[in-house]
């Protein structure tokens, strides 16, 4: 099958690399560990040219092969290369943002062999505290538009730095951002905590459910400063053995996310029913989630998947990118 | 004047001696990095005798010659050395504690020379997510004895694992933790947070106050979890320099902790008036507390001395190890 663009995920610590075939299908796919903080620095030829420069080292090993084999096919990517310390910054494009907004604003590098790389900016909330993604907009965009019956819902992007996205009429409106996944890797390798944890053989769901039910406790109105030292107390009378340690902490934090997602949801909607919710995130994670949203009242959540590759397939798309090209994503 | 008491005040990472006189006055004072996880491994002859156990060469290390002058001299001792990574253990006695209470229930370890050191027991609260403290116990003892006309009061001790403690009648008769300093440390040093901090030349007050702010304001309803992504976008944006990051951040965590703590107050308290509060902590750390406890409406904030000695020699005397004394603190 004809391949009709080549999508990057680019963010900080890897390069995801999709060649796509007419409608969107992966016709091949590739996982480098070439994030924009870890970029190849060993020199050498690209193109015919010598070439010192990471991020073209990077795009080289992700897709030479196949801009070889299809010179004339576009290019698209997103993710942390559009931040300033990225290949070139793609300003943020502010909130409510939409596919025709997002996609009007891809800035172009263009490659030592001559290829235009185009990047989707990031968007910004400007509130009082202004909240950022990049990458993660181009994932809503994926699911919305397989989801395009949905007119109220909120997208959650579970990871180091969980989204949650709020989306009415094919826009994003409004979206926090919970530190939760790199705050758990900080607690379990430095604080007190990890010295008393063992790895798990296997998730632990009992452990992780208690955790979750104690931060929607009555306990749990502590907060995740207070509710943590509890896996350390817990231990010492024991009560929760060192392989169980993890996994508590884990759905603590987690219920914490969510008992103040859910709090801050329920005052904004006042009556209205709680959102649809669709999870995009590596299938261990989501399972958590689902488990974490389903102790704190949430019915309605489904599972989304290929949502970066067809983001940037209808992001390259709208942007005229495959116009030669039969287009019925 | 003659020597009374040697105090020992013997944590995780540090060990602070007191040679305490008649009234329990300071004659002299040292402090040494030989915490019960960093002792001394180097044997030697301690008292004639070849030694090799660490606690003995850090005990030697601290008072050895306050000993060879004051023979008969009693000793007590407070924090981890009587965890069960100590010298000795001393098993938590449970809430309501009082100097009564702990002070017979000293655990007695007999070093090489002969000497007897008595170790205070921490204290547990057995609640559904239980509570600990070692050490922190003989630092309200002390500030008690010198604040006996308080009844009702709440006694903070700010530090890695701050602890708020209620004291009844003399007796603590509950308490929470807040892994505040040990996540401020674990979120400066080992998340994206840290990477756009800079050190502040001197305390930055008003990045501290706005910290305390936003922590308190609606948008703290969500949670540190979230909050603190706003470190980085308000850099992002310009709206926060590298210097005020750190500053910041820890007024959104302290601002956090005392927002949860006031908030449990107050559904304990109903009507009551929020309690007076004693600080025992650095002075540091202390003037952090009592801006952002000013902020959450406490009036009635002091700040307490020396705390540890004269909680350790409270102890000692009820226990009647100064009992050829002149018993007079």
């Amino acid at each position: 099958m004809q391949a009709q663009l080549i999508a990057l995920d680019w963010g900080t610590t890897s390069l995801r690399a999709y060649l796509l075939g007419p409608a969107g299908q992966v016709l091949n796919r590739r996982s480098l560990a070439c994030g924009i903080m870890q970029l190849p620095s060993n020199p050498r030829r690209v193109a015919g040219q010598w070439c010192t420069d990471g991020f073209e080292l990077a795009f080289d090993d992700a897709c030479g092969d196949w801009l070889d084999a299809n010179p004339a096919i576009p290019v698209i990517a997103c993710g942390m290369v559009g931040s300033a310390q990225g290949w070139r910054e793609a300003p943020y494009r502010e909130t409510p943002a939409s596919l025709p907004a997002l996609s009007t604003a891809l800035q172009i590098v263009r490659s030592v062999r001559g290829v235009d790389v185009h990047i989707v900016p990031g968007v910004i909330e400007r509130s009082t505290l202004p909240n950022v993604m990049r990458g993660e907009e181009t994932q809503v965009l994926g699911v919305l538009h397989s989801h395009a019956h949905l007119n109220d819902c909120l997208i959650g992007l579970p990871g180091s730095h969980s989204k949650w996205v709020q989306v009415q009429a094919g826009c994003l409106v409004h979206f926090d951002t919970f530190m939760t996944g790199e705050l758990f890797a900080a607690v379990c390798e430095h604080t007190i905590l990890g010295r008393t944890q063992q790895a798990s053989p296997q998730f632990d769901l009992a452990a992780f459910e208690r955790g979750v039910h104690v931060a929607l406790s009555a306990d749990g109105q502590l907060g995740p400063l207070s509710t943590l030292f509890s896996a350390r107390t817990l231990g010492l009378t024991g009560q929760l053995s060192a392989t169980q340690q993890p996994d508590y902490v884990s759905g603590l934090l987690i219920g914490h996310e969510l008992s103040a997602l859910s709090h801050a949801l329920r005052q904004r909607r006042g009556e209205q029913p709680l959102p649809a919710i669709i999870l995009i995130g590596t299938s261990q994670l989501c399972e958590r989630y689902q488990r974490a949203l389903d102790v704190c009242g949430f019915t309605q959540v489904s599972l989304a998947e290929q949502a970066t590759e067809q983001g940037l397939w209808h992001l390259a798309q709208a942007a005229g990118l495959l116009q030669h090209t039969h287009q019925e994503g």
